[in-house]
């Protein structure tokens, strides 16, 4: 037994790279130690019996042993937990208006995964479409809540904590599908929102190299480590590491790269 | 403006009945003024401003006019609202729990319905495996979480209040299809909660007979209101009340009975 929460996580995660921004903004960096799970190898019998079967990641453990899970629930949880000021607006209308789009969110990944999936080039336009239809959503929310401000309200908060990892990940749009915001008033307000989430310094975790170079076989079509047709290692192998390795090529719908030109081997 | 706020709600909505049942628990059925749209007719123009475009109910609307849309957003809005005692659990732990509980909710209630709405009978089986194992997971929750009790914790609470809408909703599948849960330890404990949650005073805003009798349209594959294939009327018709109609046909795959025998016409 430990005094601290434990939280089991994939490297790079984007649904607990939610809780480090939490706990960077809240200060306190220190109050739950990330135990990384290695999704390339079986998972621990110890672990598989404390989430009782289901593998989703992360999970919470708390420090008398009960286990949390789902991303959001956990976010919450340790928000409401720790000692000190909450990142949720402490207003009931404030908190339920950051929640209305915090429930944007899981529409939002879904698209942006899908995207980065998809393996036929003639559906390319359908999926840019519905990603910028969500894009558009998101700036009427925020152009009829906060038209002139930059965040949902008047600093970064629960919902930024929500969208940045997201954002973030995207970043294998712009790279793999040359995804961008068009011009003018309909992303105007979302664009703000979305270059100051990703500035922030709280949210400094990955990189856009990280992202390109690890999520390389998201955008052949192999997502959660399943391993490309023709190839031997995984874009997300711990080694060599990717800062060893080059960026790999754009063109997502020409077929892989081999291991080797993708730094995998030597 | 009022003092009050107000609900838009569809009558018989189990998306609505949620905050009923958190207004009877909280003793406070006078804090919301509940006003029914009628989706068979043009959506007001008043209300579609207020909601601007979007056209799902319930939505909320404050004492200042700010609009909350979201079901469950609403239910955890009123419930921080309210003055006195929470419906959800102040320990952010057991908060947590109840919350976990609620997230398995929306794939209840899809799987639900697309068995209700299901025309292809060779795919009946499919549908009702799929009921069959959502219902395992949550026994499986409740046994661990709570093995000996009746509720997730020692009453009534936020997950309850989620869920016994939908488990009166699914009446339709009692009716239509069927379905019931099977003996053995593999439902025993969700049998004794959802009969329990089923049972509750807080809870009987909706009868049998009437979701039976109103969802009729449902089970021959017309949602939303939607006009079945040779027939005049909806089984959502206000008039003539569900009350003086006569049971409808179980027989869902067999084609719909005429509006006449359905007692919607004279």
């Amino acid at each position: 037994m430990t005094s601290k929460h434990i939280v089991y996580h994939i490297p790079v995660c984007p649904f607990s790279q939610r809780l480090e921004i939490l706990l960077a903004l809240r200060g306190q960096t220190d109050a739950v130690e990330f135990r990384v799970v290695d999704i390339t190898k079986p998972r621990d019998p110890e672990l598989l019996a404390k989430t009782r079967g289901t593998t989703a990641l992360p999970v919470l453990e708390t420090p008398d042993g009960r286990i949390i899970k789902e991303s959001l629930v956990i976010l919450r949880f340790l928000d409401e937990a720790l000692a000190g000021p909450t990142l949720r607006r402490g207003d009931p209308v404030e908190h339920a208006i950051e929640s209305m789009l915090v429930a944007k969110e899981g529409p939002f990944t879904t698209a942006g995964y899908l995207f980065v999936l998809n393996q036929d080039r003639d559906r390319r336009d359908e999926f840019n479409d519905k990603m910028l239809s969500l894009y558009r959503d998101l700036n009427d929310f925020l152009a009829h809540w906060n038209p002139d401000g930059t965040w949902l309200f008047d600093d970064f908060g629960l919902a930024e904590a929500v969208f940045t990892p997201m954002f973030k990940r995207f970043w294998f749009l712009d790279y793999y599908e040359g995804f961008e915001l068009p011009d003018g008033d309909d992303y105007a307000r979302v664009r703000t929102w979305r270059d100051a989430c990703m500035a922030h310094p709280a949210t400094g975790q990955v990189s856009e190299e990280e992202i390109v170079k690890l999520y390389y076989d998201y955008a052949l079509g192999a997502g959660n480590g399943a391993l490309v047709k023709g190839r031997e290692m995984s874009s997300f192998a711990f080694e060599p590491h990717w800062r060893d390795r080059p960026w790999p090529p754009r063109a997502k719908y020409d077929g892989t790269a081999s291991d080797r030109d993708l730094g995998l081997i030597a």
